[in-house]
């Protein structure tokens, strides 16, 4: 199936246009019913060059997903850099990663049955998607380590982890979301981080300790 | 389509035998892939007949809903008359969903990227499923309201549906679990409940009681 060509100036853009049609085509026909060769055509490409970028239409989803993610810590990278609150710093993380998913909302209300089939390698708790999941953990990991917030000191090491579950929440919501520029969404994350704070603001408290050390226990235990 | 037949005895055989058939299938072939003609040569009886019985295979699945959830009270019924600490009870009823719902695993791990789907009338959160979530909901409301734990008055009436939502949660966790028997789900339902329990146990102490009424005032905003 491969008819490998020369990559150089050019290969980029010809990658970005397929990406760009691989995604216009699932939105309008659905993600099963697109074919390499249907997207190939679209965009104008041999289904030879169209391989040679993706080997298959799962790995046209994942250049999606590592595009979103850069775009998401570009746009963070300013909030990251000045904020040092912790409520600041994670309600910053997720109101960017709305606005930067806006255009894919569409697509993504559609694709998400895929997503969340547990058998598939695109769902983000698969073995596959670790890499994935590991960079995008990576970012709560800086509002984490960024804040200077007090917190119980195990709880700082696992948060990074429970807040990227946190987003996950966040998607749940925004899929099902059809309020007019997703506002509903920016409110949930409006009333959840302040909660979020404050519980782990109490986490070091002594009448708190032990149910932090108890939840962190559970969390070690059932991730593994 | 519809082929009226005289309702009677063994109309209820016929109409369990259909549900079986069709749920066999869909875990044989796929939920897409099996036709109601297929459903009905498999049961052997009539397209028309089947038909008449269930409108559509969403019909079919309302009535797998259904009888999961009757099979699920019943599990619960002795425990939920006779034990009254809140944290017993919340475990009781989950344990049971997990033990019923074991015939269905395999079928569910197919199914869940239908009900996962935003658009689909079979989603838990979708309008069209108002009345199966709210018989689920009932099952928890009646572990709250035979429960004998110290609680704040407010967290009370709204824990019914937030279990309900932690048993989605279950849910997910469980259709994710390859271990045997779903022994990983029964240890997150027994890691998961105590720290319920003990949060629900503080809800009315001075230093949470401010944050429990906000996240009830987050609660009622979100959901609306």
């Amino acid at each position: 199936m491969a008819e490998p060509t020369r990559r150089g100036r050019g290969s980029e853009a010809t990658r970005e246009l397929i990406v760009e049609t691989a995604l216009r085509l699932f939105r309008e026909r659905g993600y099963e019913a697109t074919t390499m060769r249907a997207i190939a055509a679209e965009a104008g490409v041999s289904v030879g060059n169209a391989y040679y970028y993706f080997s298959s239409k799962e790995a046209l989803i994942q250049a999606y997903y590592d595009r979103a993610q850069r775009e998401h810590e570009a746009a963070c990278r300013a909030l990251l850099d000045r904020e040092r609150g912790f409520e600041a710093r994670l309600s910053g993380v997720l109101r960017e990663w709305v606005r930067v998913s806006e255009p894919y909302h569409e697509f993504a209300v559609k694709f998400f049955k895929h997503a969340a089939e547990p058998s598939n390698p695109l769902s983000p708790f698969s073995a596959e998607s670790t890499p994935a999941r590991e960079s995008s953990i990576a970012i709560y990991r800086e509002v984490v380590e960024g804040s200077a917030d007090r917190m119980d000191p195990e709880l700082r090491a696992e948060l990074p982890e429970l807040l990227w579950l946190m987003s996950m929440g966040v998607v749940l919501y925004w899929v099902h979301d059809t309020s007019p520029g997703c506002a509903r969404t920016y409110r949930m994350i409006e009333l959840t981080v302040p909660l979020v704070g404050r519980l782990v603001g109490l986490s070091h408290l002594p009448g708190l300790r032990g149910i932090t050390r108890d939840f962190l226990a559970a969390v070690h235990e059932l991730r593994a």
